[in-house]
């Protein structure tokens, strides 16, 4: 059992965990990219991956079993590993995959993300993969932990303890390691150039500080959980590297505001979730520049005909959304696969500042335990 | 265009096209089963698959994309493909799969699932698939449809013109020809014993009638929806081949009640959706014999001790179930990947009394179309 120290666990100034952990989010990503992301050699060194490069780089393909906030984690790491690496990837709740009898062969690498590493659907489902001879992989943050001792190899989170029950550092230091996962991998395999991959690790170097400027946001946002604190019910829409972000911002929501919140790929909202659109229905859309950013808009622009009350999350500078939505949070700039570093944080911020006014309790919601280790 | 004459469009007796639908759907299953399933000589028998045979029975991977109910389709597939015939499949939204630039192989099957076969996103994606040599497959259920006239080869639904906007018989057809096909590649690739294979014919034989006797339940759910017509939100749970139906299931009421209601595998509720529930929050459970029951059974302890309400969807004559849940629906029991084909239809029924009791327009809900022709 990990050890916390009363100066360890103190929320040094903030009113809660969560929010300290929010804030805290541009050292635990640098802490996690520190050592392992060599821009000026041009290198990203991470051990549990240089010491089986073969065996991963060659990987028929990857699976990546998680519940929860590390499952959405996942679902952008598959769309991070195939857009550079050109790997196939699958993600699975491990409590769906523990289950069934899936097919795993030898050539397949199962990567296995859990904050606590405690996770018992995630353990039983490594257990499963590696009696079929697949290559095991864990992303934890708590050193020592059952699952970083269940897998051949791993890269451990450096985001430090995590009180709140619901993750935030944890989820955004998961994806950071992912990115220098598949970036090694883009490199080794080839399937990125030397100018390419060089351009991720300095705008990689920048995250951190574009980070603390979407943190600035803060106040601007709070007025915002203002004016919808009350609403019943919230839909949470991305496309592509940005569609995982808004699961996970709708997660959010629930956990702590116990406000029924649901994400949903912006284009499948024509397909069914469009019938809930009224005046009472916030939705949170992510449209920042890039990403499919016309589509998007025209998604926005087919809930605000419907009476639909829109809060986007655009890019710095953004006037196109501006004009069509109720609010806009900005974001800086970054290469798209990097975004979700970025779009995250208002998200979180959005259900912290909801919850408070409500007179939730942060960090230990109802119901909730900070880590599943029962089935 | 399909052409449809007042006789045909006429609702028989019914109050409205969803309902008749919905009672269609034992025939609308024949159809599709007939001369296809011949289970005296032990064959099934589908021009799309037999001209194929080994190109798709060697796929490296089956790729399905589809949007919305066909999604969800899809999804029951990949769980059926994967148990009977040992193929690796990847279910993506048809929107997502297409702005990105996935990895897709010569050796790749891709299935494009759509009812009106016009969809335009899942249309866009299987061009982009066959533009990378994969082989494209259509299961639509309008005749000579885009998708169909696209695909090389494919296998159609026979549920005839589906009027009302939710789709009910159109997702159980769809699933029965992916059960065809997946039973046919596992009897050549030899991953099913015959009498294993036979065992599964005999049984498809007596869905309709099972599906009949679900349809009895009728009065009762009406019942049910009635108690729970006025609430804002819904859960809806499932574990394995399940897991989509509970999908689907909210899907509907989504769809036709503008209730917001969400589908999440069982286990997941551990991991956030459980802070939502209280006395307020009906939670829908897939609770069938065989489907991991013991553990559902242990998820609806959990919602219950939250003060939960419980409608759960049990096998004939179960009664742990029954002692625990504030309302049970039966359905009669089969084999497990066949289960969806039956425990869909008392959904359908909860979704449709619903919608119809709070005065809804079930057959044409607000701002949605019945096939997605546009981006």
């Amino acid at each position: 059992e990990l050890q916390l120290n009363l100066e360890q666990i103190e929320k040094g100034g903030y009113d809660h965990f969560m929010l300290k952990e929010i804030h805290e989010q541009p050292t635990a990503i640098k802490d996690t990219y520190r050592g392992r992301m060599l821009p000026d050699e041009g290198l990203i060194r991470m051990a549990g991956v240089d010491d089986n490069l073969e065996r991963i780089a060659n990987a028929k393909r990857i699976l990546i079993v998680a519940c929860g906030t590390s499952w959405h984690a996942g679902l952008v790491a598959e769309y991070i590993f195939e857009e550079l690496a050109r790997i196939p990837v699958e993600v699975e709740y491990a409590s769906e995959f523990r289950y069934r009898n899936p097919i795993i062969s030898e050539k397949d690498v199962i990567i296995a993300i859990s904050q606590s590493g405690e996770t018992a659907d995630t353990m039983a489902a490594i257990k499963l993969a590696k009696e079929k001879g697949a290559f095991a992989f864990g992303v934890c943050n708590v050193v020592g932990s059952s699952i970083s001792r269940e897998t051949h190899a791993g890269a451990y989170t450096h985001a430090g303890p995590e009180i709140g029950v619901a993750s935030t550092k944890a989820f955004t230091t998961q994806i950071t390691v992912l990115t220098l996962m598949a970036l090694k991998l883009a490199k080794h395999n080839g399937t990125i150039s030397n100018t390419d991959f060089m351009t991720y690790l300095q705008e990689m170097e920048r995250i951190p500080a574009k980070i603390e400027k979407a943190l600035e946001g803060d106040e601007h946002i709070k007025m915002i959980a203002d004016i919808y604190k009350d609403a019943r019910n919230c839909l949470y829409l991305g496309r592509g590297f940005n569609f995982p972000v808004a699961l996970e911002g709708a997660l959010k929501l629930k956990e702590i505001s116990y406000i029924h919140a649901e994400g949903y790929p912006a284009a499948e909202m024509k397909h069914g979730p469009i019938a809930l659109i009224d005046e009472e229905m916030p939705v949170v859309v992510i449209a920042t520049k890039k990403g499919h950013y016309e589509k998007v808009v025209s998604n926005i622009q087919e809930i605000k005909s419907r009476s639909g009350k829109i809060i986007a999350i655009v890019t710095e500078g953004d006037e196109e959304v501006r004009d069509l939505a109720d609010h806009v949070i900005e974001v800086p700039e970054t290469l798209e696969p990097l975004t979700p570093l970025l779009t995250t944080i208002p998200l979180q911020l959005l259900s912290y500042h909801i919850a408070v006014l409500l007179g939730k309790n942060v960090d230990q919601p109802r119901n909730l335990a900070k880590s599943v280790t029962v089935e």
